[in-house]
């Protein structure tokens, strides 16, 4: 029998477990050969699994997968990244119920986006889409303050070329 | 002004980021040389130092000191030693709301070790005493499953010498 969840004990739980990302990554037929990707996770040890499947009866949406194992275990994750999921269901949910912890300021830059997505803004021009890449970068940044520098991905240098092309544009 | 908290939210968020522990050090006026200290703990960075003061205020007790300070910032913590302060307004909370994760058995072995203090169990005899050491050493466990063994300290010496003076009484 799943766990039956108070709404009021899930904003809780997403205040200290929850993430509100934007992921990209290379994809050669989108227009920019880069897809946007916004996602809400929570992660949790194998031994809380069923607050996983909890949390996906409750939203009624999203999958239960697994996250990553390593020496300490596996760790599993409850990932919504439907776009219409994500804006009928997850967004609506905390505006209801608000977040008290600085995640509050991630949820509003998240909903930002993913509405702005859901209406194709990414997709109107580059300026739009980078725009939209750079909200998900101050995501990014906001969740983890100081984020060691990572070495540049085939990402990076094609973002770094969208620029570059943005640039060309207006000059 | 501080945040107002509902009581599920608490739980969903303990449930997150909340640590029920017993630390033990070396204390030399005390009947066995070791001072057991129960303790409920949540640590948090200071970007969500007022939610620590928001449970602080909820519960009317604990204190809000600083955790740890290192590359990545200062981290806070709400606490809560008191044994009387645990005994009489952290217990009967969770008694009364639930916690949905692995914490709930954690806060059920840290209930049992908290009430057999109260009654000064551990000081009636050194078995008593010893068996509350092991009650949180498991709960430490639990925590940790695959915590790192560490090195011998004076507090692991001394448990070992009472642990050795136990077994000589009873050959």
């Amino acid at each position: 029998m799943t766990t039956k969840l108070n709404p009021q004990w899930i904003v809780g739980f997403v205040d200290g477990e929850g993430c509100f990302n934007l992921d990209a990554h290379i994809k050669k037929d989108m227009k920019w050969k880069v897809q946007l990707q916004p996602e809400f996770t929570v992660v949790q040890n194998e031994i809380d699994l069923q607050i996983l499947y909890a949390l996906k009866e409750y939203f009624g949406c999203g999958t239960v997968t697994v996250n990553r194992t390593d020496k300490s275990g596996t760790r599993w994750q409850f990932r919504v990244k439907s776009i219409t999921e994500l804006t009928e269901k997850i967004i609506p949910f905390f505006e209801e119920h608000s977040l008290k912890t600085k995640k509050k300021i991630e949820f509003q830059s998240f909903r930002t986006i993913c509405l702005q997505m859901k209406a194709k803004y990414h997709l109107n021009s580059l300026k739009n889409f980078l725009e939209i890449v750079d909200q998900g970068t101050q995501l990014r940044v906001r969740l983890r303050p100081k984020a060691k520098s990572v070495k540049s991905t085939k990402l990076d240098e094609q973002i770094a070329c969208l620029r570059a092309k943005l640039l060309s544009f207006t000059l």
